[in-house]
Protein backbone atom coordinates (compact mmCIF):
# COMPACT_ATOMS: atom_id res chain seq x y z
CA UNK A 1 0.00 0.00 0.00
CA UNK A 2 1.35 3.30 -0.38
CA UNK A 3 1.83 5.75 2.33
CA UNK A 4 0.34 9.39 3.17
CA UNK A 5 1.99 12.56 3.34
CA UNK A 6 1.24 14.41 6.54
CA UNK A 7 1.60 18.59 6.64
CA UNK A 8 1.35 18.48 10.61
CA UNK A 9 1.31 21.95 12.79
CA UNK A 10 2.84 21.53 16.08
CA UNK A 11 2.25 24.90 17.64
CA UNK A 12 3.93 27.74 18.82
CA UNK A 13 6.82 26.32 21.21
CA UNK A 14 4.99 24.33 24.51
CA UNK A 15 4.45 20.27 23.48
CA UNK A 16 1.47 20.45 24.84
CA UNK A 17 0.03 23.18 22.66
CA UNK A 18 -0.40 20.41 19.62
CA UNK A 19 -3.58 18.81 18.74
CA UNK A 20 -4.25 14.98 20.06
CA UNK A 21 -5.34 14.62 16.20
CA UNK A 22 -1.77 15.33 15.40
CA UNK A 23 -0.18 13.23 18.51
CA UNK A 24 -2.50 10.38 16.80
CA UNK A 25 -1.17 10.79 13.62
CA UNK A 26 2.37 11.49 14.53
CA UNK A 27 2.93 8.12 16.59
CA UNK A 28 2.23 5.75 13.31
CA UNK A 29 4.91 8.11 11.61
CA UNK A 30 7.83 6.29 9.58
CA UNK A 31 9.29 9.12 7.82
CA UNK A 32 9.69 12.63 8.87
CA UNK A 33 11.12 15.32 6.87
CA UNK A 34 14.07 16.79 7.64
CA UNK A 35 14.73 20.45 5.86
CA UNK A 36 18.21 21.49 5.09
CA UNK A 37 19.62 24.89 4.52
CA UNK A 38 16.49 26.77 5.77
CA UNK A 39 16.23 28.75 8.86
CA UNK A 40 16.20 26.20 11.71
CA UNK A 41 12.01 26.80 12.47
CA UNK A 42 12.03 23.00 11.29
CA UNK A 43 14.60 21.85 13.70
CA UNK A 44 12.16 23.48 16.21
CA UNK A 45 9.20 21.77 15.28
CA UNK A 46 10.84 18.57 15.48
CA UNK A 47 11.35 19.25 18.93
CA UNK A 48 8.59 20.13 19.69
CA UNK A 49 7.53 16.65 18.05
CA UNK A 50 10.04 14.27 18.69
CA UNK A 51 8.36 12.69 22.38
CA UNK A 52 5.39 11.73 20.32
CA UNK A 53 6.88 9.56 17.85
CA UNK A 54 8.05 6.27 17.95
CA UNK A 55 10.94 5.09 18.53
CA UNK A 56 11.61 3.65 15.16
CA UNK A 57 10.91 6.44 12.96
CA UNK A 58 13.25 7.86 10.48
CA UNK A 59 14.30 11.14 9.36
CA UNK A 60 13.99 12.17 5.45
CA UNK A 61 17.26 14.92 5.03
CA UNK A 62 15.87 17.38 1.92
CA UNK A 63 17.95 20.30 0.93
CA UNK A 64 15.72 23.01 0.77
CA UNK A 65 17.69 26.11 -0.91
CA UNK A 66 18.17 29.80 0.76
CA UNK A 67 17.39 31.61 -2.55
CA UNK A 68 14.89 33.82 -4.28
CA UNK A 69 15.51 32.55 -7.78
CA UNK A 70 12.38 30.51 -8.56
CA UNK A 71 13.66 28.16 -11.47
CA UNK A 72 16.47 26.96 -8.94
CA UNK A 73 13.72 26.82 -6.18
CA UNK A 74 11.45 24.92 -8.77
CA UNK A 75 14.06 22.24 -9.87
CA UNK A 76 14.55 22.36 -6.26
CA UNK A 77 10.95 21.55 -4.82
CA UNK A 78 10.30 18.89 -8.05
CA UNK A 79 13.49 17.19 -7.21
CA UNK A 80 12.37 16.93 -3.34
CA UNK A 81 8.99 16.01 -4.50
CA UNK A 82 10.13 12.93 -6.45
CA UNK A 83 12.20 11.48 -3.27
CA UNK A 84 8.83 12.13 -1.25
CA UNK A 85 6.82 10.36 -3.65
CA UNK A 86 9.24 7.02 -3.94
CA UNK A 87 9.23 7.00 -0.34
CA UNK A 88 5.63 7.09 -0.02
CA UNK A 89 5.69 4.43 -2.94
CA UNK A 90 7.47 2.08 -0.78
CA UNK A 91 4.45 2.48 1.83
CA UNK A 92 5.76 4.79 4.47
CA UNK A 93 3.41 7.47 5.83
CA UNK A 94 5.40 10.94 5.91
CA UNK A 95 5.05 13.64 7.85
CA UNK A 96 6.31 17.37 7.09
CA UNK A 97 6.40 19.37 10.58
CA UNK A 98 5.74 23.18 10.80
CA UNK A 99 5.79 25.39 13.78
CA UNK A 100 2.88 27.07 14.33
CA UNK A 101 0.16 26.47 11.56
CA UNK A 102 0.77 24.94 8.49
CA UNK A 103 -1.11 27.47 6.34
CA UNK A 104 0.63 30.52 7.93
CA UNK A 105 3.83 31.26 6.14
CA UNK A 106 5.11 27.98 6.17
CA UNK A 107 7.45 26.07 3.31
CA UNK A 108 5.04 23.03 3.82
CA UNK A 109 2.99 24.98 1.52
CA UNK A 110 5.65 25.46 -1.17
CA UNK A 111 5.75 22.01 -1.54
CA UNK A 112 2.43 20.96 -2.25
CA UNK A 113 2.05 21.74 -5.72
CA UNK A 114 4.60 20.00 -6.60
CA UNK A 115 2.86 16.75 -4.65
CA UNK A 116 -0.43 17.31 -6.48
CA UNK A 117 0.79 16.49 -9.37
CA UNK A 118 2.08 13.37 -8.40
CA UNK A 119 -1.31 12.14 -6.82
CA UNK A 120 -0.11 11.93 -3.48
CA UNK A 121 -2.49 11.66 -0.82
CA UNK A 122 -2.17 14.39 1.42
CA UNK A 123 -3.73 15.52 4.96
CA UNK A 124 -2.69 18.94 6.71
CA UNK A 125 -3.45 19.27 10.26
CA UNK A 126 -3.82 22.85 11.88
CA UNK A 127 -1.89 24.16 14.68
CA UNK A 128 -2.07 26.69 17.17
CA UNK A 129 -0.32 29.92 15.54
CA UNK A 130 1.92 32.15 17.10
CA UNK A 131 -0.43 34.76 17.61
CA UNK A 132 -3.14 32.91 19.17
CA UNK A 133 -1.16 31.62 21.59
CA UNK A 134 0.36 35.35 22.09
CA UNK A 135 -3.26 36.64 22.48
CA UNK A 136 -4.02 33.53 24.83
CA UNK A 137 -0.62 34.26 26.76
CA UNK A 138 -1.90 38.00 27.80
CA UNK A 139 -4.77 37.19 27.93
CA UNK A 140 -6.56 39.85 25.11
CA UNK A 141 -8.36 39.74 21.88
CA UNK A 142 -6.89 39.38 18.96
CA UNK A 143 -10.18 41.07 17.32
CA UNK A 144 -14.03 41.42 19.18
CA UNK A 145 -17.45 42.10 17.55
CA UNK A 146 -17.12 43.92 14.63
CA UNK A 147 -13.40 44.79 14.46
CA UNK A 148 -10.86 43.62 12.02
CA UNK A 149 -7.99 42.17 11.96
CA UNK A 150 -5.15 42.19 10.00
CA UNK A 151 -1.75 39.44 9.87
CA UNK A 152 1.54 40.61 7.94
CA UNK A 153 5.54 40.09 8.14
CA UNK A 154 7.28 43.14 8.65
CA UNK A 155 8.73 44.05 4.89
CA UNK A 156 11.44 46.21 5.24
CA UNK A 157 10.78 49.59 5.22
CA UNK A 158 7.74 48.91 6.44
CA UNK A 159 6.37 49.07 3.20
CA UNK A 160 1.94 49.69 3.17
CA UNK A 161 2.19 49.82 7.06
CA UNK A 162 0.75 53.69 7.74
CA UNK A 163 -2.25 52.40 5.59
CA UNK A 164 -2.64 49.51 7.40
CA UNK A 165 -2.74 51.41 10.87
CA UNK A 166 -5.02 54.24 9.46
CA UNK A 167 -7.76 51.57 8.69
CA UNK A 168 -7.56 48.61 10.68
CA UNK A 169 -8.70 47.88 14.47
CA UNK A 170 -5.87 45.13 15.26
CA UNK A 171 -2.51 44.27 13.63
CA UNK A 172 -0.38 41.27 14.13
CA UNK A 173 3.13 42.27 12.74
CA UNK A 174 5.49 38.55 12.27
CA UNK A 175 8.60 38.77 11.98
CA UNK A 176 9.51 42.16 13.60
CA UNK A 177 13.15 41.38 13.72
CA UNK A 178 13.68 41.79 10.21
CA UNK A 179 13.07 46.06 10.80
CA UNK A 180 12.67 46.24 14.81
CA UNK A 181 13.89 49.55 14.66
CA UNK A 182 11.97 50.94 12.16
CA UNK A 183 8.86 49.58 13.61
CA UNK A 184 10.02 50.90 17.08
CA UNK A 185 9.71 54.59 15.69
CA UNK A 186 6.60 54.23 13.84
CA UNK A 187 4.98 52.98 16.96
CA UNK A 188 6.24 56.15 18.83
CA UNK A 189 5.61 58.59 16.19
CA UNK A 190 1.97 56.83 15.88
CA UNK A 191 1.46 57.13 19.62
CA UNK A 192 0.68 53.70 19.88
CA UNK A 193 2.97 53.05 22.65
CA UNK A 194 0.38 51.85 25.19
CA UNK A 195 -1.46 49.82 22.14
CA UNK A 196 1.20 47.12 21.52
CA UNK A 197 2.85 43.94 22.87
CA UNK A 198 5.51 41.89 21.88
CA UNK A 199 5.70 38.18 22.46
CA UNK A 200 8.96 35.73 22.21
CA UNK A 201 9.75 32.65 21.84
CA UNK A 202 5.92 32.36 23.32
CA UNK A 203 5.14 29.17 25.07
CA UNK A 204 8.63 27.84 25.31
CA UNK A 205 11.16 28.02 27.91
CA UNK A 206 12.75 31.42 26.88
CA UNK A 207 9.70 33.25 26.37
CA UNK A 208 9.10 37.11 26.81
CA UNK A 209 6.85 39.36 26.86
CA UNK A 210 7.65 43.21 26.33
CA UNK A 211 5.41 46.44 26.34
CA UNK A 212 8.36 48.90 25.95
CA UNK A 213 9.20 50.53 22.50
CA UNK A 214 12.87 50.43 23.51
CA UNK A 215 13.09 46.54 23.98
CA UNK A 216 11.40 46.39 20.13
CA UNK A 217 14.30 48.94 18.86
CA UNK A 218 16.94 46.48 20.62
CA UNK A 219 19.27 44.67 17.91
CA UNK A 220 18.55 41.35 20.03
CA UNK A 221 14.85 40.88 19.10
CA UNK A 222 14.27 36.94 18.51
CA UNK A 223 13.06 35.81 14.72
CA UNK A 224 10.30 33.83 16.63
CA UNK A 225 8.57 36.79 17.49
CA UNK A 226 5.20 38.60 17.10
CA UNK A 227 3.79 41.81 17.60
CA UNK A 228 0.26 42.75 18.22
CA UNK A 229 -0.99 46.23 18.39
CA UNK A 230 -4.66 47.48 19.15
CA UNK A 231 -5.61 50.72 18.48
CA UNK A 232 -8.32 49.96 20.96
CA UNK A 233 -5.96 49.59 24.00
CA UNK A 234 -4.33 46.76 25.18
CA UNK A 235 -4.39 46.82 28.67
CA UNK B 1 -7.43 27.55 48.25
CA UNK B 2 -9.11 29.71 46.02
CA UNK B 3 -9.69 27.77 42.38
CA UNK B 4 -8.32 28.90 38.70
CA UNK B 5 -10.22 30.55 35.87
CA UNK B 6 -9.37 28.95 32.58
CA UNK B 7 -10.48 30.31 29.11
CA UNK B 8 -10.24 27.31 26.99
CA UNK B 9 -10.52 27.27 22.98
CA UNK B 10 -11.72 23.92 22.27
CA UNK B 11 -10.72 23.86 18.15
CA UNK B 12 -13.56 24.17 15.30
CA UNK B 13 -15.73 20.63 15.92
CA UNK B 14 -13.74 17.92 15.44
CA UNK B 15 -12.96 16.58 19.18
CA UNK B 16 -9.41 15.76 18.15
CA UNK B 17 -8.57 19.31 17.15
CA UNK B 18 -7.99 20.46 20.81
CA UNK B 19 -4.75 20.62 22.11
CA UNK B 20 -3.20 17.97 24.66
CA UNK B 21 -2.97 21.20 27.69
CA UNK B 22 -6.86 21.63 27.23
CA UNK B 23 -7.20 18.33 27.42
CA UNK B 24 -5.22 17.79 30.26
CA UNK B 25 -6.56 20.84 32.09
CA UNK B 26 -10.40 19.78 31.17
CA UNK B 27 -9.45 16.19 33.25
CA UNK B 28 -9.63 18.45 36.53
CA UNK B 29 -12.01 21.26 35.60
CA UNK B 30 -14.84 21.40 38.54
CA UNK B 31 -17.25 23.52 36.91
CA UNK B 32 -17.85 24.34 33.35
CA UNK B 33 -19.87 27.91 32.64
CA UNK B 34 -23.05 27.47 29.98
CA UNK B 35 -23.76 30.82 29.16
CA UNK B 36 -27.56 31.27 28.44
CA UNK B 37 -29.54 33.12 26.33
CA UNK B 38 -26.66 33.05 22.95
CA UNK B 39 -25.82 31.63 19.92
CA UNK B 40 -25.89 28.36 19.94
CA UNK B 41 -21.49 28.24 19.78
CA UNK B 42 -21.06 27.30 23.53
CA UNK B 43 -22.98 24.38 23.38
CA UNK B 44 -21.46 23.23 20.58
CA UNK B 45 -18.00 23.76 22.27
CA UNK B 46 -18.90 21.48 25.26
CA UNK B 47 -20.30 18.56 22.72
CA UNK B 48 -17.00 18.80 21.76
CA UNK B 49 -15.46 19.14 24.91
CA UNK B 50 -17.66 16.49 26.99
CA UNK B 51 -15.73 13.70 26.88
CA UNK B 52 -12.59 15.26 28.30
CA UNK B 53 -14.94 16.12 31.70
CA UNK B 54 -14.77 14.52 34.46
CA UNK B 55 -18.24 12.43 35.37
CA UNK B 56 -18.22 14.19 38.58
CA UNK B 57 -17.97 18.07 36.52
CA UNK B 58 -20.87 20.58 37.46
CA UNK B 59 -22.32 23.25 34.92
CA UNK B 60 -22.72 26.62 36.19
CA UNK B 61 -25.51 28.44 33.81
CA UNK B 62 -24.91 31.97 33.29
CA UNK B 63 -27.49 34.48 31.83
CA UNK B 64 -25.64 36.18 29.31
CA UNK B 65 -28.33 38.38 26.89
CA UNK B 66 -28.86 38.98 23.79
CA UNK B 67 -28.55 42.65 23.27
CA UNK B 68 -26.51 45.71 22.63
CA UNK B 69 -27.34 47.81 24.71
CA UNK B 70 -24.01 48.60 26.69
CA UNK B 71 -25.25 49.12 30.12
CA UNK B 72 -27.36 46.11 30.38
CA UNK B 73 -24.40 43.77 29.03
CA UNK B 74 -21.32 45.52 31.58
CA UNK B 75 -23.98 45.14 34.82
CA UNK B 76 -25.05 40.96 33.95
CA UNK B 77 -21.23 40.95 33.61
CA UNK B 78 -20.70 42.20 36.25
CA UNK B 79 -22.98 39.72 38.02
CA UNK B 80 -22.07 37.18 36.26
CA UNK B 81 -18.38 38.06 36.79
CA UNK B 82 -19.25 37.59 41.00
CA UNK B 83 -20.81 34.55 40.59
CA UNK B 84 -17.90 33.07 39.00
CA UNK B 85 -15.57 34.46 41.66
CA UNK B 86 -17.63 33.02 44.35
CA UNK B 87 -17.53 29.69 42.67
CA UNK B 88 -13.56 29.77 42.95
CA UNK B 89 -13.41 31.24 46.27
CA UNK B 90 -15.13 27.92 47.16
CA UNK B 91 -11.86 26.42 46.05
CA UNK B 92 -13.27 25.13 42.47
CA UNK B 93 -11.63 25.62 39.11
CA UNK B 94 -13.68 26.49 36.21
CA UNK B 95 -13.29 26.67 32.30
CA UNK B 96 -15.40 28.98 29.90
CA UNK B 97 -15.05 26.99 26.53
CA UNK B 98 -14.55 28.78 23.56
CA UNK B 99 -15.43 27.45 19.61
CA UNK B 100 -12.08 27.64 18.04
CA UNK B 101 -9.49 30.12 19.34
CA UNK B 102 -10.92 32.80 22.84
CA UNK B 103 -8.68 35.60 21.29
CA UNK B 104 -10.97 35.59 17.80
CA UNK B 105 -14.20 36.95 18.37
CA UNK B 106 -15.14 35.16 21.68
CA UNK B 107 -17.46 35.96 24.40
CA UNK B 108 -15.04 34.47 27.25
CA UNK B 109 -12.82 38.01 26.20
CA UNK B 110 -15.82 40.42 26.85
CA UNK B 111 -15.67 38.72 30.66
CA UNK B 112 -12.18 38.98 31.41
CA UNK B 113 -12.35 42.71 32.51
CA UNK B 114 -14.81 42.08 35.24
CA UNK B 115 -12.86 39.14 36.22
CA UNK B 116 -9.52 41.00 36.17
CA UNK B 117 -11.11 43.64 38.49
CA UNK B 118 -11.65 40.72 41.18
CA UNK B 119 -8.34 39.49 41.33
CA UNK B 120 -8.80 36.19 39.63
CA UNK B 121 -6.04 33.98 38.20
CA UNK B 122 -6.73 33.57 34.59
CA UNK B 123 -5.02 30.92 32.04
CA UNK B 124 -6.58 31.17 28.36
CA UNK B 125 -5.51 27.93 26.24
CA UNK B 126 -5.40 28.88 22.27
CA UNK B 127 -7.27 26.50 19.86
CA UNK B 128 -7.34 26.44 16.56
CA UNK B 129 -9.28 28.73 14.63
CA UNK B 130 -12.23 27.77 12.00
CA UNK B 131 -9.91 29.88 9.21
CA UNK B 132 -6.98 27.55 9.83
CA UNK B 133 -8.50 24.45 10.00
CA UNK B 134 -10.37 25.48 6.70
CA UNK B 135 -7.66 25.91 5.14
CA UNK B 136 -5.77 22.97 6.14
CA UNK B 137 -9.20 21.20 4.81
CA UNK B 138 -8.34 22.13 0.96
CA UNK B 139 -4.57 22.06 1.40
CA UNK B 140 -3.81 25.74 0.75
CA UNK B 141 -1.60 28.33 2.60
CA UNK B 142 -3.76 31.24 4.10
CA UNK B 143 -0.59 33.56 3.47
CA UNK B 144 2.93 32.97 2.04
CA UNK B 145 6.35 34.11 1.48
CA UNK B 146 4.83 38.50 1.93
CA UNK B 147 1.43 38.04 1.54
CA UNK B 148 -0.83 39.90 3.99
CA UNK B 149 -4.13 38.17 5.49
CA UNK B 150 -7.03 39.92 6.92
CA UNK B 151 -9.67 38.41 8.99
CA UNK B 152 -12.91 40.32 9.09
CA UNK B 153 -16.46 39.01 9.84
CA UNK B 154 -18.94 40.15 7.60
CA UNK B 155 -20.94 43.85 8.13
CA UNK B 156 -24.12 44.28 6.60
CA UNK B 157 -24.05 45.94 3.36
CA UNK B 158 -20.35 44.92 2.78
CA UNK B 159 -18.90 47.91 4.91
CA UNK B 160 -15.16 48.29 3.67
CA UNK B 161 -15.21 45.01 1.46
CA UNK B 162 -14.00 46.22 -1.23
CA UNK B 163 -11.05 48.65 -0.17
CA UNK B 164 -9.89 45.58 1.60
CA UNK B 165 -10.48 43.22 -1.44
CA UNK B 166 -8.24 46.67 -3.25
CA UNK B 167 -5.39 46.07 -0.63
CA UNK B 168 -4.96 42.70 0.70
CA UNK B 169 -3.50 39.70 -0.69
CA UNK B 170 -5.63 36.81 1.24
CA UNK B 171 -8.77 37.41 3.29
CA UNK B 172 -10.93 35.22 5.33
CA UNK B 173 -14.23 36.34 5.73
CA UNK B 174 -16.22 35.05 8.96
CA UNK B 175 -20.17 34.36 9.57
CA UNK B 176 -20.57 35.32 5.65
CA UNK B 177 -24.03 33.61 6.68
CA UNK B 178 -24.52 37.59 7.75
CA UNK B 179 -24.74 38.93 4.38
CA UNK B 180 -24.49 36.13 2.23
CA UNK B 181 -26.24 37.64 -0.68
CA UNK B 182 -24.10 40.54 -0.99
CA UNK B 183 -20.87 38.71 -0.49
CA UNK B 184 -21.98 36.35 -3.16
CA UNK B 185 -22.37 39.09 -5.72
CA UNK B 186 -19.32 41.10 -5.01
CA UNK B 187 -17.55 37.83 -5.73
CA UNK B 188 -19.19 37.49 -9.26
CA UNK B 189 -18.29 41.32 -9.76
CA UNK B 190 -14.79 41.20 -9.08
CA UNK B 191 -14.31 38.00 -10.81
CA UNK B 192 -13.11 36.14 -7.79
CA UNK B 193 -15.40 33.27 -8.59
CA UNK B 194 -12.23 30.95 -8.97
CA UNK B 195 -10.46 32.33 -5.88
CA UNK B 196 -12.45 31.61 -3.37
CA UNK B 197 -13.51 28.74 -1.02
CA UNK B 198 -16.31 28.59 1.81
CA UNK B 199 -16.02 25.86 4.25
CA UNK B 200 -19.33 25.11 6.16
CA UNK B 201 -18.97 23.39 9.85
CA UNK B 202 -15.52 22.99 9.28
CA UNK B 203 -13.89 19.26 10.75
CA UNK B 204 -17.50 18.11 12.10
CA UNK B 205 -19.62 15.50 10.52
CA UNK B 206 -22.09 18.06 8.25
CA UNK B 207 -18.37 19.84 7.04
CA UNK B 208 -19.39 20.99 3.74
CA UNK B 209 -17.09 22.70 0.98
CA UNK B 210 -18.53 24.42 -1.33
CA UNK B 211 -16.06 26.67 -4.73
CA UNK B 212 -20.16 27.66 -5.68
CA UNK B 213 -21.31 31.38 -5.88
CA UNK B 214 -24.86 29.46 -6.36
CA UNK B 215 -24.18 27.93 -3.29
CA UNK B 216 -23.05 31.06 -1.24
CA UNK B 217 -25.95 32.97 -2.88
CA UNK B 218 -28.33 30.12 -1.34
CA UNK B 219 -30.49 30.92 1.84
CA UNK B 220 -29.36 28.24 3.53
CA UNK B 221 -25.51 29.45 4.27
CA UNK B 222 -24.89 28.08 8.59
CA UNK B 223 -23.76 30.67 10.65
CA UNK B 224 -20.41 28.46 11.22
CA UNK B 225 -19.29 29.34 7.76
CA UNK B 226 -16.21 30.61 6.30
CA UNK B 227 -15.18 32.08 3.42
CA UNK B 228 -11.58 32.62 1.89
CA UNK B 229 -10.35 34.43 -1.12
CA UNK B 230 -7.18 34.02 -2.76
CA UNK B 231 -6.47 36.87 -5.13
CA UNK B 232 -3.43 34.83 -6.51
CA UNK B 233 -5.91 31.80 -7.00
CA UNK B 234 -6.81 28.85 -4.72
CA UNK B 235 -6.70 25.80 -6.54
Amino acid sequence: MVGKFYGIGVGPGDPELITVKAVNILKNIDVVVCPEGKKDTESIAFNIAKDYLSDDMQTLKLHFPMTYNENTLNEKWKENAQIIADVLRSGKNIAFLTLGDPSVYSTYMYLLPFLRERDIDIETIPGITSFCASASRVNIPLASGDETLCILPLRRGLDGLDEILDNFDNIVIMKPSHDNKKLADKINERKLNDNFVMISKCSNNEEEISHSVGRLRDQQVPYLSTVIIKKGGIR
